[in-house]
């Protein structure tokens, strides 16, 4: 097998690095292909790890390891085939309508983990989230979030009927400053980095992260790792 | 004066596009040199308010604006001399330990604005603050904020004796979640991206955004956004 470079059409992808490697091959080692290590990455510790994870093949090739990761110092990279993952109906969800910025994305997988939210749905368009930056920018959470792609906000909730939309928006009136959750499941809703949400997603729900006028908005991650820092307090106490 | 691509050592930068040129012109009119405007920038209103803003050379020029932004469409450049500003002593203070990142700093510099802290100590070695770089990813946001350098921590603290150190760490065994903010004026000191901060900055007053054990950490911007969201709530009530 040729190994080529990314591309979204391409039924495989790659984890760049040593930790996010090693999240592939605990997650899912049933999607792994291979594992390359470059011939001047000399930590056993991490290569018997990686042994131990994966009865795939583990080869050095430091022509292949320039090519898919010709800009940065890589020493470990691993071969999958990309997987698909469901969405747990039973816990609260991340929604995140047509998101755009490869890094962006990554930093809110890692910060979703990190608030265990587990189960985020993409509404289309979006970036690809088995590109090698997101998973970069995921540090590899990306292995361990369960991600679902729908064509419009309308499909996803046809699936979810039990779950009730929370759209975070600049025109709400309710400040998640002063809102107390219950106890029922919710879907996050979060809009595009520039445009925000479609206006017919407002309604008594909806909430903003109240801030000072000096400036326009929040940035997208910094709101969603509020939004998701504050609910999980509330809900775990 | 000829205007050179931007280096730290030059007693000058400016700030790329509309907006941060606008928040420039309004924060520190002081400071400005002149105003370029590509020939291809047609917004009536926008050069209107420059005017009104600004009685230094607004001029058209091309060139100049292609040098100053190679890779990016870019329509409105401020050119404006370095300014120091002062940190207000009477109010709390974000202190950034060595930040390094500078679409890092300038995603906090926004946060910050938005939740109304307006006062930032930086410690030394750290990014350029003036860095066109920094002021893009600000949105501009820099020009409304105080930002003092220091060598050291202990040398930040000698000048502000009565603010309360809270230093966020990994280490700390009181979490964000369970702390209640008194009337006092405090200090929230956040270390580097990679390394975090020294061990010696630990007491008990240190605080740890508590997150699950699937990630490693939050990464900065978004810890120091749902810290300075979780205080001015607190304050504000």
């Amino acid at each position: 097998m040729e190994v080529k470079s990314y591309r979204k059409d391409l039924f495989y992808s790659y984890s760049l690095g040593a930790f996010p490697t090693i999240e592939l091959l605990k997650n899912h080692p049933e999607a792994v292909i291979k594992v390359i290590i470059h011939s001047s990455f000399t930590n056993q510790e991490v290569i018997n790890l990686i042994r131990t994870l994966t009865d795939k093949e583990v080869i050095i090739n430091d022509k292949l390891i320039n090519k898919l990761s010709p800009k940065e110092n890589c020493y470990v990279v691993g071969i999958f085939n990309k997987y698909q993952t469901t969405l747990d109906s039973n816990i609260d969800h991340l929604v995140l309508v047509n998101p755009m910025n490869m890094g962006n994305f990554g930093t809110i997988v890692r910060t979703a983990l990190g608030f265990s939210f587990t189960s985020i749905a993409v509404i289309k368009p979006a970036i690809d989230i088995f590109d090698p930056k997101v998973i970069r920018s995921s540090m590899g959470s990306i292995f361990s979030m369960n991600i679902v792609y729908y064509d419009s906000l309308e499909s996803y909730f046809s699936h979810f009927k039990d779950h009730k939309m929370i759209s975070f928006m600049l025109q709400a009136k309710k400040t998640l400053q002063e809102t107390k959750f219950k106890d029922e499941m919710v879907s996050l809703v979060f809009g595009n980095e520039s445009s925000g949400l479609p206006i017919d997603c407002l309604n008594d729900d909806s909430i903003i992260i109240k801030h000072s006028q000096n400036i326009d908005s929040l940035n997208l991650p910094i709101s969603v790792g509020i939004a998701l820092f504050e609910i999980a307090k509330q809900k775990q106490n």
